[in-house]
């Protein structure tokens, strides 16, 4: 395990928020950051679907530790925005958020992220949301 | 309450990730909507401070149901995409969301959402986040 | 008229762009700048009302001058990013973009703008578009 | 050339804003569209550079022509909303926006665009923008 995963671990083990929506840091190398959600009623909208905010939740943290991997060793990463299109909604039993970096500057880097949703009867999957997110480097 | 109250309370009460993360429907109004969110370690980022994604859960939400105010009975309301800017940290005791309609179209509603975070010593709070979001009536 | 006024007035007159579309720049004040577009056919879209990139370049640099108003002498202010509403046609015989600063960190700035369309025959406007957009500070 | 291309030649054609910057359509297919702009002084901003409302315009524009590609003939495509990262000034003599569909839904098509920076001693090019757009399906 390479530092950087090593601290991108351990910081994502410290997020109270991915505990509890039970997401799952899946793959992290240079400039791009994978983290999985199993569906879970405790995560829903009012039909019983995925509510956008978890799904939001783990493709925002995939793009920002894409961006870390990218960050110099004494600093921090901070969502400066971001804006996401949700394509459909999020119905499926496994949601993957792909963080992948686009340009990274002394100060700011831009990511895009997507989501893909898997059901059980199919290796397929579909696209339902894109991530267009800036960070910026902070002093730890 | 109104019908249009009644039908965003119920809802929001079928949400279960609103529950999960501890959210309060506040105020339904015409075209404006509040939901707020206590402090809980369950929803932290890293540093101890509250996740964005649970930030930007209830101000989605906030939003959605602000432009659901505006949308005939047999609708419902999908959200088409947003943009949120994280102005500073989510630091607080108590945050609230606050949702407002811009303009609203015969299938298009855009609105914006600004999030509030109070602490226990102060009336005052400062602005952690600003949204813009597009919404699409929908059949039910 | 101010320092900031006769800066910006001078940065306004050096663009290229706002003369060949016919942009005047009409108001400048602390956090808020308004930037003027009178119809030209030289601006079209293929419907013959004028086209979004004409009616988002004044309104970015209305927010980007509003930014610009609140940093040091110093620093120029460069866009990041924004997202932009087109809420109904540029139909109209002059435009107005307004420029507004929402929160002016140390180093990146938020503004929100918003387009007003006017007709001959009345006083009153439409509202075609609404902006969210950030700035940096950078050395001059 | 196809029907689709034909009309997208003569809408581009019918524009007076891609003209008056000297924009050119240069590609049409399934999903994609080039559009090309030249270096001019008449484009600039206050440092010389080409203005991001110029770079705007041909890649919302580019944008806009890929989710013509997608949609029914008796439909035109209106611009809803986009958001822009602006990644390094526009400096070159030539610049090329290319807009693809990322997803094209009954009412709504979602693309993303990116424009490159062309210089006369080189063939590499920077990308110096990245757009996230949503377009809608409108009757003729």
């Amino acid at each position: 395990m390479t530092n950087t995963e090593q601290r991108i671990r351990t910081s994502f083990g410290a997020q109270g928020l991915m505990a509890t929506i039970g997401a799952v840091l899946e793959l992290v190398r240079d400039g791009e950051v994978h983290i999985a959600l199993p569906f879970s009623n405790a995560l829903s909208q009012q039909q019983g679907f995925v509510h956008a905010g978890a799904i939001i939740s783990i493709v925002d943290s995939a793009c920002g530790y894409a961006a870390l991997t990218k960050a110099p060793p004494e600093f921090e990463v901070v969502t400066v925005e971001f804006k996401v299109n949700l394509l459909r909604p999020a119905i499926g039993n496994r949601f993957l958020a792909i963080g992948r970096v686009q340009n990274a500057g002394k100060l700011l880097t831009v990511c895009t992220g997507e989501v893909h949703a898997f059901n059980a009867s199919a290796d397929a999957y579909k696209v339902i949301a894109l991530m267009q997110a800036t960070f910026i480097n902070v002093s730890k």
